[in-house]
Protein backbone atom coordinates (compact mmCIF):
# COMPACT_ATOMS: atom_id res chain seq x y z
CA UNK A 1 0.00 0.00 0.00
CA UNK A 2 3.01 2.17 0.88
CA UNK A 3 4.82 1.04 -2.09
CA UNK A 4 1.51 1.78 -4.43
CA UNK A 5 1.15 5.37 -3.57
CA UNK A 6 4.90 6.06 -3.28
CA UNK A 7 4.73 5.00 -7.23
CA UNK A 8 1.41 8.00 -8.16
CA UNK A 9 3.14 10.06 -6.08
CA UNK A 10 6.65 9.27 -8.65
CA UNK A 11 4.44 9.59 -11.70
CA UNK A 12 2.67 12.88 -10.30
CA UNK A 13 5.88 14.57 -10.21
CA UNK A 14 7.72 13.15 -12.85
CA UNK A 15 4.61 14.17 -15.08
CA UNK A 16 4.06 17.13 -13.26
CA UNK A 17 7.89 18.37 -14.56
CA UNK A 18 8.03 16.83 -17.67
CA UNK A 19 4.92 18.89 -18.41
CA UNK A 20 6.52 22.27 -17.19
CA UNK A 21 9.49 21.66 -19.20
CA UNK A 22 8.34 19.78 -22.22
CA UNK A 23 4.62 20.88 -22.44
CA UNK A 24 2.29 18.12 -22.84
CA UNK A 25 1.36 17.10 -25.82
CA UNK A 26 4.67 15.73 -26.90
CA UNK A 27 4.86 13.75 -24.32
CA UNK A 28 4.91 9.76 -24.22
CA UNK A 29 3.47 7.61 -21.47
CA UNK A 30 6.91 5.66 -21.21
CA UNK A 31 9.19 8.81 -20.97
CA UNK A 32 6.96 9.82 -17.51
CA UNK A 33 7.31 6.10 -16.32
CA UNK A 34 10.89 6.13 -17.33
CA UNK A 35 11.44 9.46 -15.42
CA UNK A 36 9.40 8.21 -12.41
CA UNK A 37 11.24 4.40 -12.15
CA UNK A 38 7.89 3.18 -12.78
CA UNK A 39 6.72 0.12 -14.93
CA UNK A 40 3.99 1.13 -17.53
CA UNK A 41 1.42 -1.48 -16.04
CA UNK A 42 2.29 0.52 -12.56
CA UNK A 43 1.04 4.26 -14.66
CA UNK A 44 -2.38 2.30 -16.07
CA UNK A 45 -3.20 0.80 -12.48
CA UNK A 46 -3.59 4.72 -11.43
CA UNK A 47 -4.38 6.17 -14.28
CA UNK A 48 -6.56 5.31 -17.54
CA UNK A 49 -4.89 8.15 -19.68
CA UNK A 50 -2.11 10.31 -19.79
CA UNK A 51 -5.15 12.84 -19.95
CA UNK A 52 -6.10 11.39 -16.74
CA UNK A 53 -2.60 12.19 -15.37
CA UNK A 54 -2.79 15.53 -16.35
CA UNK A 55 -5.92 15.94 -14.74
CA UNK A 56 -4.41 14.95 -11.49
CA UNK A 57 -1.55 16.85 -12.20
CA UNK A 58 -3.83 19.86 -11.95
CA UNK A 59 -5.59 19.49 -9.13
CA UNK A 60 -2.98 18.70 -7.12
CA UNK A 61 -0.82 21.85 -8.55
CA UNK A 62 -4.08 23.60 -7.60
CA UNK A 63 -4.24 22.18 -4.34
CA UNK A 64 -1.04 23.62 -3.44
CA UNK A 65 -0.87 26.62 -5.20
CA UNK A 66 -4.32 27.18 -2.90
CA UNK A 67 -3.25 26.64 0.43
CA UNK A 68 -0.51 29.27 -0.72
CA UNK A 69 -2.85 31.84 -2.18
CA UNK A 70 -5.57 31.43 1.14
CA UNK A 71 -2.50 32.12 3.63
CA UNK A 72 -1.55 35.41 1.31
CA UNK A 73 -4.88 36.86 0.40
CA UNK A 74 -6.73 35.49 3.84
CA UNK A 75 -5.33 37.24 7.09
CA UNK A 76 -6.04 39.84 9.05
CA UNK A 77 -3.66 42.57 6.89
CA UNK A 78 -5.76 45.13 4.69
CA UNK A 79 -6.88 43.87 1.39
CA UNK A 80 -4.46 45.70 -0.55
CA UNK A 81 -1.64 44.75 1.45
CA UNK A 82 -2.72 41.26 1.17
CA UNK A 83 -2.71 41.66 -2.81
CA UNK A 84 0.57 43.01 -2.61
CA UNK A 85 2.36 39.85 -0.55
CA UNK A 86 -0.14 37.69 -3.26
CA UNK A 87 2.11 39.25 -6.12
CA UNK A 88 5.18 39.48 -3.98
CA UNK A 89 4.53 35.55 -3.15
CA UNK A 90 4.32 34.85 -6.84
CA UNK A 91 7.05 36.38 -7.80
CA UNK A 92 9.18 34.44 -5.05
CA UNK A 93 7.84 31.12 -6.31
CA UNK A 94 8.84 31.55 -9.63
CA UNK A 95 11.97 32.72 -8.84
CA UNK A 96 12.32 29.42 -7.04
CA UNK A 97 11.28 27.16 -9.73
CA UNK A 98 13.91 29.35 -11.89
CA UNK A 99 16.90 28.46 -9.65
CA UNK A 100 15.86 25.17 -9.35
CA UNK A 101 15.51 24.20 -13.01
CA UNK A 102 17.13 27.37 -14.64
CA UNK A 103 13.98 28.74 -16.26
CA UNK A 104 10.80 30.86 -15.35
CA UNK A 105 8.57 27.82 -16.12
CA UNK A 106 5.48 30.27 -15.52
CA UNK A 107 1.82 29.08 -14.57
CA UNK A 108 0.98 25.41 -15.39
CA UNK A 109 -2.68 26.29 -15.75
CA UNK A 110 -2.21 29.34 -17.86
CA UNK A 111 0.89 27.04 -20.45
CA UNK A 112 -1.90 24.08 -20.48
CA UNK A 113 -4.66 26.90 -21.07
CA UNK A 114 -2.85 27.98 -24.56
CA UNK A 115 -1.40 24.56 -25.22
CA UNK A 116 -4.40 22.52 -24.50
CA UNK A 117 -7.75 24.36 -24.17
CA UNK A 118 -8.78 23.38 -27.85
CA UNK A 119 -8.00 20.06 -27.70
CA UNK A 120 -8.94 18.35 -24.60
CA UNK A 121 -12.55 19.49 -23.26
CA UNK A 122 -11.86 17.57 -20.18
CA UNK A 123 -8.81 19.68 -19.27
CA UNK A 124 -10.70 22.87 -20.79
CA UNK A 125 -12.95 21.79 -17.89
CA UNK A 126 -10.27 21.51 -14.74
CA UNK A 127 -8.67 24.64 -16.14
CA UNK A 128 -11.82 26.92 -16.36
CA UNK A 129 -13.11 25.49 -12.50
CA UNK A 130 -9.37 26.98 -11.27
CA UNK A 131 -9.42 30.25 -12.93
CA UNK A 132 -13.26 30.50 -11.67
CA UNK A 133 -12.06 29.83 -8.02
CA UNK A 134 -8.76 31.76 -8.27
CA UNK A 135 -11.63 34.92 -9.63
CA UNK A 136 -13.04 34.24 -6.83
CA UNK A 137 -10.60 34.46 -4.48
CA UNK A 138 -9.27 37.60 -5.98
CA UNK A 139 -12.85 39.24 -6.10
CA UNK A 140 -13.17 38.32 -2.44
CA UNK A 141 -10.23 40.36 -1.24
CA UNK A 142 -11.26 43.43 -3.66
CA UNK A 143 -14.98 43.34 -2.32
CA UNK A 144 -13.43 44.02 1.18
CA UNK A 145 -11.27 47.19 -0.69
CA UNK A 146 -14.41 48.26 -2.18
CA UNK A 147 -16.45 48.50 1.57
CA UNK A 148 -13.45 50.14 3.06
CA UNK A 149 -13.43 52.60 -0.07
CA UNK A 150 -9.85 51.76 -0.87
CA UNK A 151 -10.40 51.01 -4.17
CA UNK A 152 -12.37 52.16 -7.27
CA UNK A 153 -14.53 49.40 -8.69
CA UNK A 154 -17.82 49.17 -10.33
CA UNK A 155 -18.01 45.04 -11.14
CA UNK A 156 -16.08 43.46 -8.64
CA UNK A 157 -16.22 40.25 -10.22
CA UNK A 158 -15.22 41.60 -13.92
CA UNK A 159 -11.71 43.33 -11.73
CA UNK A 160 -10.89 40.12 -10.63
CA UNK A 161 -10.60 38.94 -14.18
CA UNK A 162 -8.47 42.15 -15.25
CA UNK A 163 -6.11 41.54 -12.33
CA UNK A 164 -5.82 38.19 -13.21
CA UNK A 165 -5.56 38.25 -16.44
CA UNK A 166 -2.94 40.85 -15.85
CA UNK A 167 -1.22 38.21 -13.62
CA UNK A 168 -1.28 35.69 -16.74
CA UNK A 169 -0.04 37.89 -19.58
CA UNK A 170 3.11 39.45 -16.96
CA UNK A 171 3.87 35.79 -15.50
CA UNK A 172 4.09 34.92 -19.61
CA UNK A 173 6.65 37.83 -20.41
CA UNK A 174 8.88 36.61 -17.25
CA UNK A 175 9.04 33.16 -18.94
CA UNK A 176 9.51 34.46 -22.30
CA UNK A 177 12.51 36.56 -21.18
CA UNK A 178 13.47 34.02 -18.45
CA UNK A 179 13.20 37.07 -15.91
CA UNK A 180 11.11 37.52 -13.05
CA UNK A 181 11.53 41.03 -12.30
CA UNK A 182 8.77 41.18 -14.85
CA UNK A 183 6.76 40.58 -12.09
CA UNK A 184 7.47 43.59 -10.15
CA UNK A 185 5.26 45.46 -12.41
CA UNK A 186 1.91 43.19 -11.11
CA UNK A 187 1.65 45.81 -8.17
CA UNK A 188 1.37 49.06 -9.79
CA UNK A 189 -0.46 47.37 -12.38
CA UNK A 190 -3.21 46.31 -10.10
CA UNK A 191 -3.37 49.37 -8.05
CA UNK A 192 -4.26 51.11 -11.46
CA UNK A 193 -6.97 48.39 -13.08
CA UNK A 194 -8.18 49.01 -9.49
CA UNK A 195 -8.09 52.58 -9.23
CA UNK A 196 -6.86 52.05 -5.85
CA UNK A 197 -6.30 55.09 -3.58
CA UNK A 198 -3.21 54.08 -2.26
CA UNK A 199 -1.90 57.01 -0.04
CA UNK A 200 -4.36 55.60 3.01
CA UNK A 201 -2.30 52.09 2.42
CA UNK A 202 1.42 53.61 2.36
CA UNK A 203 2.55 53.05 5.67
CA UNK A 204 1.07 49.57 5.65
CA UNK A 205 2.33 48.74 2.40
CA UNK A 206 5.57 50.29 2.81
CA UNK A 207 6.46 47.80 6.24
CA UNK A 208 6.01 44.71 3.95
CA UNK A 209 8.90 45.66 1.52
CA UNK B 1 9.01 28.39 -59.73
CA UNK B 2 4.82 29.01 -59.63
CA UNK B 3 4.78 25.83 -58.40
CA UNK B 4 7.77 25.83 -55.79
CA UNK B 5 6.65 28.73 -54.04
CA UNK B 6 3.11 27.75 -54.09
CA UNK B 7 4.71 24.80 -52.53
CA UNK B 8 5.90 26.89 -49.56
CA UNK B 9 2.90 28.83 -49.23
CA UNK B 10 0.42 25.50 -48.72
CA UNK B 11 3.32 24.07 -46.56
CA UNK B 12 3.45 27.61 -44.07
CA UNK B 13 -0.68 27.46 -44.32
CA UNK B 14 -1.04 23.86 -43.32
CA UNK B 15 1.28 24.36 -40.33
CA UNK B 16 0.17 27.83 -39.24
CA UNK B 17 -3.10 26.09 -38.95
CA UNK B 18 -1.97 22.94 -37.76
CA UNK B 19 0.07 24.49 -35.02
CA UNK B 20 -3.32 26.72 -33.99
CA UNK B 21 -5.47 23.92 -33.57
CA UNK B 22 -2.88 21.14 -31.75
CA UNK B 23 -0.07 23.30 -30.86
CA UNK B 24 3.37 22.89 -32.09
CA UNK B 25 5.25 19.48 -29.95
CA UNK B 26 2.93 17.03 -31.00
CA UNK B 27 3.40 17.74 -34.60
CA UNK B 28 4.90 15.96 -37.41
CA UNK B 29 6.53 16.97 -40.48
CA UNK B 30 4.99 14.11 -42.06
CA UNK B 31 2.12 14.93 -40.97
CA UNK B 32 2.28 19.01 -41.94
CA UNK B 33 3.26 17.75 -45.55
CA UNK B 34 0.08 15.53 -45.93
CA UNK B 35 -1.83 18.49 -45.19
CA UNK B 36 -0.12 20.69 -47.09
CA UNK B 37 -0.32 18.27 -49.86
CA UNK B 38 3.23 18.11 -50.97
CA UNK B 39 6.27 15.23 -50.13
CA UNK B 40 8.49 15.21 -47.96
CA UNK B 41 11.20 16.19 -50.14
CA UNK B 42 9.31 19.41 -51.24
CA UNK B 43 9.34 20.23 -47.34
CA UNK B 44 12.95 20.17 -46.74
CA UNK B 45 13.83 21.69 -50.08
CA UNK B 46 12.23 24.63 -48.17
CA UNK B 47 12.93 24.28 -44.49
CA UNK B 48 15.86 22.83 -42.81
CA UNK B 49 13.58 21.86 -39.55
CA UNK B 50 10.34 21.57 -38.58
CA UNK B 51 11.48 24.46 -36.39
CA UNK B 52 12.59 26.31 -39.20
CA UNK B 53 9.71 25.80 -40.43
CA UNK B 54 7.41 27.46 -37.15
CA UNK B 55 10.12 30.57 -37.45
CA UNK B 56 8.57 31.24 -40.96
CA UNK B 57 5.12 30.75 -39.66
CA UNK B 58 5.92 33.31 -36.80
CA UNK B 59 7.89 35.69 -39.51
CA UNK B 60 4.67 35.55 -41.89
CA UNK B 61 1.85 36.09 -39.16
CA UNK B 62 3.04 38.57 -37.82
CA UNK B 63 4.10 40.42 -40.61
CA UNK B 64 0.26 39.91 -41.66
CA UNK B 65 -0.73 40.98 -37.89
CA UNK B 66 1.49 43.72 -37.93
CA UNK B 67 -0.16 45.47 -41.04
CA UNK B 68 -3.28 45.72 -39.18
CA UNK B 69 -1.37 46.87 -36.05
CA UNK B 70 -0.03 49.59 -38.07
CA UNK B 71 -3.35 50.51 -40.18
CA UNK B 72 -5.08 50.92 -37.04
CA UNK B 73 -2.69 52.39 -34.44
CA UNK B 74 -1.61 54.70 -36.66
CA UNK B 75 -3.60 57.05 -38.70
CA UNK B 76 -5.47 60.38 -37.67
CA UNK B 77 -7.45 59.65 -35.19
CA UNK B 78 -6.77 60.69 -31.30
CA UNK B 79 -4.21 58.17 -29.49
CA UNK B 80 -6.75 56.58 -27.07
CA UNK B 81 -8.95 56.11 -30.24
CA UNK B 82 -6.91 54.20 -31.76
CA UNK B 83 -6.64 51.93 -29.04
CA UNK B 84 -10.10 51.28 -28.77
CA UNK B 85 -10.17 50.69 -32.70
CA UNK B 86 -7.28 48.55 -32.04
CA UNK B 87 -9.06 46.30 -29.31
CA UNK B 88 -11.95 46.24 -31.63
CA UNK B 89 -10.39 44.66 -34.20
CA UNK B 90 -8.46 42.59 -31.93
CA UNK B 91 -11.81 40.81 -30.85
CA UNK B 92 -13.19 40.89 -34.40
CA UNK B 93 -10.24 38.82 -35.40
CA UNK B 94 -10.35 36.40 -32.93
CA UNK B 95 -14.14 36.24 -33.61
CA UNK B 96 -13.26 35.59 -37.37
CA UNK B 97 -11.33 32.93 -36.01
CA UNK B 98 -13.53 31.11 -34.24
CA UNK B 99 -16.66 31.04 -36.65
CA UNK B 100 -13.87 29.49 -39.05
CA UNK B 101 -12.33 26.99 -37.06
CA UNK B 102 -15.20 26.90 -34.12
CA UNK B 103 -12.74 27.53 -31.58
CA UNK B 104 -11.16 30.88 -30.30
CA UNK B 105 -7.55 29.89 -31.35
CA UNK B 106 -6.05 33.26 -29.37
CA UNK B 107 -2.59 34.79 -29.93
CA UNK B 108 -0.37 32.54 -31.57
CA UNK B 109 2.80 34.33 -30.48
CA UNK B 110 1.16 33.92 -27.04
CA UNK B 111 0.30 29.87 -27.15
CA UNK B 112 4.09 29.70 -28.66
CA UNK B 113 5.50 31.21 -25.57
CA UNK B 114 3.77 29.07 -23.10
CA UNK B 115 4.37 25.98 -24.63
CA UNK B 116 7.72 26.72 -26.25
CA UNK B 117 9.92 29.45 -24.95
CA UNK B 118 11.74 26.86 -22.83
CA UNK B 119 12.43 24.36 -25.46
CA UNK B 120 13.95 26.32 -28.21
CA UNK B 121 16.04 29.19 -28.13
CA UNK B 122 15.87 30.63 -31.76
CA UNK B 123 11.74 30.34 -31.11
CA UNK B 124 12.08 31.87 -27.88
CA UNK B 125 14.36 34.97 -29.49
CA UNK B 126 11.60 35.82 -32.64
CA UNK B 127 9.18 35.59 -30.29
CA UNK B 128 10.69 38.09 -28.05
CA UNK B 129 11.83 40.16 -31.34
CA UNK B 130 7.41 40.26 -31.75
CA UNK B 131 6.84 41.35 -28.90
CA UNK B 132 9.02 44.00 -28.70
CA UNK B 133 7.89 45.21 -32.02
CA UNK B 134 4.41 45.32 -30.44
CA UNK B 135 5.51 46.87 -27.32
CA UNK B 136 7.34 49.64 -29.01
CA UNK B 137 4.05 50.17 -31.56
CA UNK B 138 2.03 50.56 -28.27
CA UNK B 139 4.52 52.59 -26.47
CA UNK B 140 4.47 54.97 -29.38
CA UNK B 141 0.73 55.38 -29.24
CA UNK B 142 0.59 56.12 -25.22
CA UNK B 143 3.47 58.68 -25.61
CA UNK B 144 0.91 60.64 -27.93
CA UNK B 145 -1.77 60.82 -25.51
CA UNK B 146 0.72 61.67 -23.03
CA UNK B 147 2.10 64.58 -24.63
CA UNK B 148 -1.87 65.45 -25.00
CA UNK B 149 -2.09 65.35 -21.51
CA UNK B 150 -4.59 62.63 -22.01
CA UNK B 151 -3.10 59.41 -19.70
CA UNK B 152 -1.19 59.57 -16.40
CA UNK B 153 1.48 57.54 -17.57
CA UNK B 154 5.08 57.81 -15.79
CA UNK B 155 6.71 55.08 -17.88
CA UNK B 156 5.48 54.93 -20.87
CA UNK B 157 7.43 51.42 -22.04
CA UNK B 158 6.14 49.81 -18.84
CA UNK B 159 2.32 51.32 -19.58
CA UNK B 160 2.63 49.38 -23.11
CA UNK B 161 3.86 45.87 -21.75
CA UNK B 162 1.08 46.33 -18.76
CA UNK B 163 -1.52 46.82 -21.52
CA UNK B 164 0.53 44.05 -23.99
CA UNK B 165 0.05 41.66 -20.55
CA UNK B 166 -3.47 42.53 -20.19
CA UNK B 167 -4.33 42.10 -23.76
CA UNK B 168 -2.69 38.76 -23.81
CA UNK B 169 -4.18 37.83 -20.34
CA UNK B 170 -7.96 38.20 -21.55
CA UNK B 171 -6.99 36.50 -24.83
CA UNK B 172 -5.69 33.94 -22.72
CA UNK B 173 -9.53 33.62 -21.29
CA UNK B 174 -11.27 34.32 -24.29
CA UNK B 175 -9.32 30.65 -25.48
CA UNK B 176 -10.40 29.05 -22.32
CA UNK B 177 -13.76 29.83 -22.37
CA UNK B 178 -14.02 29.85 -26.20
CA UNK B 179 -15.92 33.11 -25.78
CA UNK B 180 -14.46 36.27 -27.38
CA UNK B 181 -16.74 38.38 -25.31
CA UNK B 182 -14.08 38.12 -22.71
CA UNK B 183 -12.06 40.89 -24.85
CA UNK B 184 -14.60 43.71 -24.55
CA UNK B 185 -13.13 44.07 -21.03
CA UNK B 186 -9.82 45.65 -22.74
CA UNK B 187 -10.75 49.04 -23.16
CA UNK B 188 -11.78 49.83 -19.74
CA UNK B 189 -8.41 47.63 -18.78
CA UNK B 190 -6.78 49.44 -20.40
CA UNK B 191 -8.03 52.95 -19.21
CA UNK B 192 -8.02 52.26 -15.96
CA UNK B 193 -3.98 51.05 -16.66
CA UNK B 194 -3.27 54.28 -18.41
CA UNK B 195 -4.77 56.43 -15.19
CA UNK B 196 -6.74 57.75 -18.58
CA UNK B 197 -9.00 60.87 -18.76
CA UNK B 198 -11.94 59.85 -20.58
CA UNK B 199 -14.03 62.56 -20.65
CA UNK B 200 -12.37 64.75 -23.28
CA UNK B 201 -12.45 61.78 -25.38
CA UNK B 202 -15.75 60.52 -24.95
CA UNK B 203 -17.36 62.31 -27.85
CA UNK B 204 -15.04 60.85 -29.78
CA UNK B 205 -15.03 57.90 -28.90
CA UNK B 206 -18.33 57.40 -28.55
CA UNK B 207 -18.50 57.82 -32.35
CA UNK B 208 -17.04 54.34 -33.13
CA UNK B 209 -18.89 52.44 -30.87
Amino acid sequence: MGRTSDARERILSAGSGLIETRGYSALGIAEICSAAGVPKGSFYYFFASKEAMALAVIDEQWAEQKTMWTGVLGGDASPLLRMRRWFEATEAAQRAGQLNCGAVAGCLFGNLTLELSNQTEAIRGRLQGVFEEQAAMVAAVIGEAVERGEVAVADVPAAARGVLAQLEGQVMFAKLYNDTARLGALWENCLALLGARVPAEEDDVAESV
